[in-house]
């Protein structure tokens, strides 16, 4: 339960900030600023939609943004504030320390399997139920939790951590760092088969799929492995629950993938792609550095880098809006056209 | 093997109903109106794509809608009938007295481990390989399948049913009644990253989730917890397979869900609200009390009370009918604009 | 290791088929036309993406299609190669002999919970941590991965390989050959609920589950059982990651459901039917032999036999193209009818 002014220590941004002491509260939490009482702490952004929600918040400490009218408004209110260049990362530093996580302790639960060809670095934590196979290693620091299935030939860097009942085939490369949530499946078979004339034939799939360093993986996703090569998932790469890869897509650094996102084989992304929730992107899709596309959207063909697009199939999102506010008038429009047609035939 | 007439004793609704009992056939079980055979119980609704299957049906007991032509048929046929306000009700019903459920003995499978912290309630049944961690509270008469994981401080009502494989994250509260199926994910760490110079940095997810009394998780769906304060669901919400919930999510009582939705983070649902499949809703949208939005339509903004809407962007359905059908004739209409033009040009 | 000439042996199609051995290298893999090193197989077909590439690969064999043109750069390349009808069959053949699976041992593993009732066949493996209920049947041959789930009443056909943590729900049965992938579930209870004026009430599941022969399954999916009768998955049927097959849908053989795929409940398939990435399909639509639908495209009603489609609602692929390449010009449109609206006006 640090005091507000503890905290400022810790938060990047805060020193030789604005700061506002009225009082200098004991924090014993954080929430929403519509949500927030007594000694907890909440945050603001610049146009937030919570921002009608300062003058009857409970919060007795702010991370505000540089903006006079907001700070004075939380000093009229007697709230104790700091004014940051991002208030959302402050927050985000602040959770860390008022709600430190629990690292699980190291060692192997006598209800795990491990392959005795296993390695185990230092401080490796393995849970209850977890299944370690031949030649699997596991760096430093890494926790497995329980139900966790590593099939053999697994490589995990240090500091990887590895939810409940998720699954990493063989071959799989995680770098440092990465994470993959509950149930996700990363390094299965990909979706190859070749038509004959007696039905779907496997493509055997013998390749690998490789987690840069600080991936994270959301559950219940799944990251194919190739028929020969990898897939392959850029370094600081987040993506969240229920997504798609397909075998052979190759992703840059720090793309930001959201749920139920899926990508077909062999698709490439740049650095920083951002796919908004439920886009599909199709077999050999490539999409340029920091393109965006908006929910729903599927794209084809190639996408130009910094690009914003919407629909399907996806086009530049201002050409797609102005596209769907006609759509909403077709049948009004198809009146008048016929109306048109009409008085035309009978001049 | 129940007689009909002594099945009719345990349907609501069958209490002073007509009935038609030219025998009283011993039911051995219940069929689809088009596939029952003799010794089977089927049921018809008014309008069902079923009615025609009533001449050629090899049922020996039906339950029918008040309609005297289809009682008349039946009678015909020789075949004994109910007729029911509501005959999908009675189905159920029947359903339930025909193909009992077997409940699990109470106990705790050697195999599972269980950790000395945990309450766990009269009549529980915990299965193979179930893992259950640090001050885990589990309700009276609640079943845990094999292989699902909660992990430390998740809280279970009374009666609830958890599948195999099915993981609870810390925090995890549960009303009672509640049924999360097989590899469902509850409570897991919400999609929150802050964009850095560095690359995402994690929002830390320190909320929690709740369900309330009788929710349904389906297989694969996911619910995420959220930065601070609670993703809710109503009560008696059922919620269908591979759905995801982001953090912050609250949805009122009684909604249903269907496969494929995802409902993006902080949005809001109301009570009584149907989303079909595939279904997209985006951050922070409102939808309102028993609004329905038809297959794969995706929500942005806010839906008022009642509305029915389609497309992306959802608008209301009877607009969105008129305007797919004017999509389908774009070409002609293009055409026909064209020529006018000319023509214009060319007087 | 084997030689190139060695490797044809096994191909289907080698036999009398042109060949040219300026070497006959020994082969330690293979890989993708683009980044193939030496000793490595590769392959190319007719009008492939990746033609351009022959010029610089490394490989040291390949299959070609049967055209004059790529034979005589492979040759003059120095490279040894085999003119194929199908080299990406010829391919898949190929990796087998390169990449040989290796099979499980067979037996129990010591933490397995395997019911005294279940009848296990010869050669069968189960791994650690799988739960087999009772009265399940396994049939020779099979593989069961670490923490798989079988329920009671589950039988599998000899063959059959269930991958980690996928779970089998009670009256499962599975032909022979059948892959079910990682964190899939099979026979789960269908998403049923009748409405009444007290909240939803379930509709009992007392169906199930029947894949044919040679069915897969991909990570994560989920396939329904019904009320009453089967969901039935014909022979050969492949379905991709994270798919949804609702209670009661029927699949002809063969059939391919790319990934995200959605099924609603009722709905029949035809033989051969290939539905791409995100494709939906409705409660009770009909879905003809050989029809295709392109990705996201939302099926309705009855689409006949051969039919491609597109778009949502789908209608026919080629219409569709024309109405999206309007869809995009929709502003320009809008205006030239408004000039033309005001121009008659002012006349």
């Amino acid at each position: 339960m640090p005091r507000f002014s503890a905290l400022l220590e810790s938060l990047s941004g805060a020193d030789g900030a604005e700061i506002h002491l009225a009082s200098d509260p004991d924090l014993e939490g954080a929430a929403a600023l519509d949500q927030a009482g007594k000694g907890q702490l909440s945050f603001l952004e610049k146009d937030n939609a919570l921002s009608k929600a300062l003058s009857s918040t409970g919060a007795s400490a702010l991370l505000l943004p540089c903006n006079a009218e907001l700070q004075q408004q939380a000093t009229q209110l007697g709230i104790a504030w700091v004014a940051l260049k991002d208030p959302r990362l402050g927050f985000a530093e602040a959770l860390e320390q008022l709600y430190p996580e629990a690292k699980p302790a190291a060692g192997i639960h006598p209800t795990a399997v491990v392959d005795p060809s296993a390695q185990i670095g230092a401080g490796v934590h393995i849970g209850p139920r977890v299944v370690v196979g031949a030649d699997v290693v596991i760096g430093a620091d890494s926790t497995l939790h329980p139900g966790a299935v590593l099939y053999a030939d697994v490589q995990l860097g240090a500091g990887c951590t590895i939810h409940a009942n998720a699954v990493l085939h063989p071959g799989s490369r995680l770098g440092q760092g990465c994470v993959v949530n509950s149930n996700a499946v990363v390094g299965s078979e990909g979706f190859g088969f070749v038509p004959t004339a007696s039905g779907w034939r496997k493509m055997p799939q013998t390749g690998q799929v490789v987690l840069e360093d600080l991936v994270e993986v959301g559950c219940g996703s799944t990251i194919d492995r190739p028929s020969v090569g990898e897939t392959r998932i850029g370094a600081g790469t987040k993506i969240d629950n229920l997504v798609q890869v397909g075998h052979g897509v190759v992703t840059g650094k720090g793309c930001a993938l959201a749920s139920q996102v899926g990508i077909a084989g062999g698709a490439r992304l740049g650095n920083g792609v951002i796919l908004a929730g439920q886009v599909g992107v199709a077999n050999r899709a490539v999409v340029g550095d920091r393109a965006i596309a908006s929910s729903k959207s599927g794209i084809h063909g190639e996408i130009a880098a910094g690009e914003v697009v919407s629909g399907y199939p996806a086009i530049p999102n201002r050409l797609w809006l102005r596209c769907s506010a006609a759509f909403n008038k077709l049948p009004e429009m198809a009146r008048t056209v016929r109306r048109l047609n009409e008085e035309k035939a009978g001049q």
